[in-house]
């Protein structure tokens, strides 16, 4: 069972899609160079604002003024990992909300290590799929073979398991699944339906998702309302999207249409989250 | 007062685009992992090319037998911040026309060095925002606050202040300011209007009329007529754009098509230049 | 008169198409800034997938699980020239099939040598255009004012010459030249007509060529047919395009949709490929 009772709603959810486009938050962004473009144009386009700021010289200075903070492992190379370490460095210093995108942590060494060193800096929020999130806890496991609806489900111990060192965790996937803490400070499992199978045939649509996530940490009164609140803007632009296009070169410009138009009453109308049943400690 | 008689005109800029197009010249960039991309197809699509040479052991090289040089600071590091210095250089001996973009610049200490410093090979061109001109002048100052109509106009005293360090300066906003010389040597001020309010949600449009400038300048007969025409081609395919797209993902589509298709009669027909009132020296 | 008796067909690839999208090959790409994004968004339109590990800690360890390598020179630096060397080597010994772009190859002094270097890896596949492989194959000689429609044929004595370093060769142009093998291991060009005006102007489709060249040398029984394949499925999906699009903007939207709707039939009855008579060796 559920371990909540003041569980994100959708109302929340719309408020904080208020709040974005009221205080048009500024990112920070250290991705990578497949998505910085793409990601820019999702941060605009929901509402927020962004710098990539990646340099070593430059990425902790900014970090203590950003509104919220990524730091994507896509194409790190010897300059942007120093990068890494002082944008978080800065970011736990400074209280600014900073998220963690480990993109294939797990099938590649040395990433794994920065990885690891970078969860000292206790993200706000990792958000990562599921065989991402499974090898950043530690948990060995392997999703390959894993039936591909549930594979973000599969990723939920591992997830539980990250609480450790972040405030909010989520496995993006067909279905994407979150778990952090309630207002009441309660153990709370989401998850956050909709989307497109067309999300996965256009490049950067999950690094953007982390991109957005830092956006919403910078406005939402909790983490697990801002990271709620992404995954939710995301997966309603999506489906909105896919009726709008016929490959994935229209999806991909009609997502960002989409993303621009979506407001607090289509995510009340559209977004579906429900909370999920969490393993309770007792049962162990 | 304005102290030219004989500032550029919309057929000036007219002929400027049929140069462009019938010469075809090639920019060196050496721009950012966000802009790259969208700027290289906003100079295919206007009707110049494009080679993206950001490695110190090739940039200078290159930046002899370019027909224009574009040097953005929007994501340096120690390997780019090389990179740019021999292109500035190297522009300078050749007599290459070369555009500084000085993004962040002023918000940022490591970049306002970098920029300080490549201002010694005298750009023939910088663009930036308000903020970027002020802060590259040196001139304090703080455009927060500043009504944002209103933003590039307060930049206007900052600009003048660059022409000791380069022959044209343009700070963009909803309208553009451009400052330099006319045939004649006067000193000319301009307004260019038109745009859209869309365009500061598709990222790279700013930088991309940097390299836009660039190209201008390798074929208009004067710094000042290469700077307006870029200025105005963008200007009047941005109006064009958002006429044929319902959010940020059209527009930039709509855009790259609007500059391809945006022909001399085109500028002449829609393009909004005045003449600025300077200061005049005497009267300060 | 051409050497070869058993040519690759359009049957041979449409039934490379129907593995590729069968097996969705995992490309590791090394390519440059301005190409990373639409590259990975062609590969994953056309049916396969791309990990873009191109830092020198990883490419090694990558090349050697990948089902195929792209290594493109657009824009090295001292770090990725490393990882450029690694991976080469890794795929060499591996026996990852690897293609080589060879991206302003001739024109541009330190990466003519890094090119030179990768050669003694044997990449299984060199593409680039005219100008690169004459330059690569070191035959001196310059394109410029070949007529441009003849342009990629006079590459074909160079591509030939580069058969000692690779076992396929394109040259891309309006219509494409390639060399090497067929299934008896004799001598054979093909000349592969379509496309648009408009891929000039459209950056990064050559270079995400390159990328599909990769992976279907994965799937394909031959590299011959590997290459013929992926330059059909591009010429093909940019004459549909091309009939969808105003502009360049709408161009490369329309393509990434046809990449990815064409399928077997499409090519079987729009593919435009024929053998080319080769200068036989006794004739020297």
């Amino acid at each position: 069972m559920s371990t909540t009772t003041n569980a994100p709603t959708v109302d929340d959810l719309a408020s904080a899609l208020e709040a974005l486009r009221a205080r048009v938050p500024l990112v920070q962004s250290l991705t990578n160079i497949v998505s910085a473009n793409f990601l820019t144009n999702v941060l605009l386009a929901a509402g927020a604002s962004n710098a990539h700021i990646d340099n070593a010289h430059e990425a902790g200075e900014f970090a203590r003024i950003a509104g919220g903070v990524l730091i994507n492992l896509g194409t790190p190379d010897d300059g942007t990992a120093v990068a890494f370490t002082r944008a978080a460095e800065a970011a736990h210093e400074a209280g600014t909300p900073w998220v963690l995108d480990p993109v294939g942590v797990g099938g590649l060494s040395w990433r794994t290590g920065l990885a690891a060193d970078l969860l000292k800096f206790r993200p706000t929020a990792v958000r990562g799929n599921a065989s991402e999130i499974i090898a950043l806890a530690g948990l060995g496991g392997d999703t390959r073979g894993v039936d591909s609806a549930d594979e973000a489900a599969a990723a939920v111990p591992a997830a539980l398991a990250l609480l450790e060192h972040a405030d909010v965790v989520s496995a993006s996937g067909p279905v994407d699944y979150l778990v952090g803490r309630d207002r009441d400070g309660h153990l709370t499992g989401l998850r956050i339906a909709g989307g497109s199978a067309m999300l996965p045939r256009v490049t950067s649509t999950g690094c953007s998702l982390g991109g957005l996530v830092a956006a919403y940490l910078a406005v939402a009164p909790t983490p697990l309302i801002g990271l709620a609140a992404a995954h939710a803007h995301v997966a309603v632009a999506a489906e909105i999207a896919e009726e709008n296009s016929t490959g994935p070169g229209s999806f991909a410009v009609a997502y960002l249409d989409a993303l621009f138009t979506v407001d607090a009453a289509t995510l009340r109308a559209r977004a579906r989250i429900d909370t999920l049943d969490l393993p309770t400690k007792d049962a162990h």
